[in-house]
């Protein structure tokens, strides 16, 4: 399988809408993957900022097919399928290959922490086994703030040596750059693809190799960060990296992001439900809620073809 | 609803044995829990010690059903019901309390790390709520080293004003004294049942009003972790404390502690299927296994009247 078949780019972990009741909005939900995509956004749903761990696994599955009901293209979206148990991600990741998403994000498993890279090594070459389709894309997710388990160099040469068609790359959310670069320098030539999980480093990414960003913020600014991923050799690159940072900074410095950009939907699409979190997580207080749209509205933040989505989430 | 109708003393949080393909062990798992039992040590199934976060949600609901039907007594056991999403968390939990378990034994959600004591409070209480049932009796976990998400004594404070009747007490598996004492000097007296995360600590926890020990060796050791919380007034009481650590030790001071307790089984069952754990975990080593029954055999360690339960799970 050749480099350009695969997903690259930008892509939203698409944040998970829910009712009062908490359950999933699923119409909301796929109104809003509609909208990345029309911004020329990929789509990573069932992320750590889709809450996709405070959803059951029956609610992912259904969602899911949700999105394959409403012919959502999936070629260009993959998929949050790491849970703690290898039954249940081998069910959603098989699941994920028969839709013909691009690929899945895959955890390690997170519950039992300082475990060997040999139990590492042993769960995914399970999921690899018994999943047994040719088509399957592993895009392993190190988030070492979040998990607490990571992914190492080592696991992923040994992992590329086993599995070198189904290990397809990572996404980076350590959030030190550092470390982006060691993975980089070491498989980026050999086909694997680093996305980072921040857009704050995609353009140093894309200088060295990467293969795009997964990024929070996406959800709410995906075609201007589109837009540096296009034309990262461009002259203006380092200034359009700057500008993305300050819109980054709003939604992400004085406030929890996820409960940020659902607020943050919530006040373009004029939206209130779109706020809704699941515990543990907690929505911004009033208080927030108001500075947070005073400081969108001071830096001419806006959400270009929004409504549209949700006025046709609402006729479903 | 009295503290004597509670459950106390010696709980073991049960190994989950597998087959080869990683699937439960049925049989030895009903077996295993009924050997505990005539061993006066109590049950707590799905706990860390148990892997119930490497089994998908179904596979925790079917054993639960399994030892419904052998007529294991269920008002001897506590059942691990807390997920990261409160979806499965219900929906484990209203299963357990259905059954007439003693109560449930609940992580907090662990996927997310710094979350607010008012996400868990919140959390905690669409569990309450919608469980709905006033035979819930929940036991808040305390397992920092492992779930880095925590229970703090402001939550206990506010979750017991609020539900005084369900939140039944905890087990601190912190491995810090001091925390242990914290909790029971503020709850103890009112009713809220606190177990020590291991029998080291078993002893001091008597004497302060503690209602027993929740620990991972009670799966090899029930009878004698059982004579000391029997006896804890006795004369005898630190020497029986001093005794039992070392046997603790010899399992989990030089291995990894889960991977080493079935393989002790292994050892004295004569079964060697029993050491299969499921991925991130790894077995111990073949000279890992043969250091470790040498050492069991050193200390006269043994385990009575597990053949018989070996013998009659294979007989169904």
């Amino acid at each position: 399988m050749t480099q350009s078949a695969r997903i690259r780019g930008v892509l939203a972990p698409v944040l998970t809408p829910f009712r009062a009741d908490l359950s999933p909005a699923k119409e909301r939900f796929v109104a809003h993957c509609q909208w990345l995509l029309s911004q020329k956004c990929g789509l990573a749903v069932f992320g750590t900022t889709s809450e996709a761990n405070s959803l059951a696994m029956e609610e992912r599955s259904m969602l899911l097919d949700e999105l394959v009901e409403a012919e959502v293209d999936m070629s260009r979206a993959i998929v949050g399928t790491g849970c703690c148990s290898i039954t249940e991600t081998v069910e959603l990741t098989s699941q994920a290959v028969k839709h013909g998403c691009a690929g899945v994000l895959m955890l390690p498993p997170f519950y039992y922490k300082g475990v060997s890279e040999e139990g590492l090594f042993r769960y995914f070459s399970e999921v690899v086994q018994r999943v047994g389709n040719t088509r399957l894309r592993i895009y392993l997710y190190h988030i070492p703030p979040v998990a607490m388990v990571g992914i190492t160099e080592k696991l992923v040469e040994r992992l590329l040596k086993s599995y070198p068609t189904a290990i397809a790359g990572m996404k980076d959310s350590s959030g030190d750059w550092n470390n982006t670069r060691i993975f980089l320098d070491a498989f980026a030539t050999s086909g694997f693809d680093v996305f980072v999980g921040s857009e704050s480093f995609l353009l140093a990414n894309m200088r060295n190799g990467g293969a795009g960003t997964i990024s929070a913020t996406a959800n709410v600014n995906p075609a201007v960060i589109h837009k540096l991923y296009a034309e990262w050799k461009n002259a203006d690159a380092d200034e359009q990296q700057a500008k993305l940072n300050v819109i980054r900074d709003a939604f992400g410095k004085k406030y929890p992001m996820i409960s940020a950009l659902k607020r943050g939907i919530a006040i373009y699409a004029n939206d209130p439900a779109w706020a809704k979190v699941r515990p543990p997580l907690v929505e911004l207080t009033p208080e927030q809620a108001t500075t947070l749209a005073a400081e969108l509205k001071a830096i001419s933040f806006t959400m270009p073809g929004l409504k549209w989505s949700v006025q046709k989430a609402g006729r479903r």
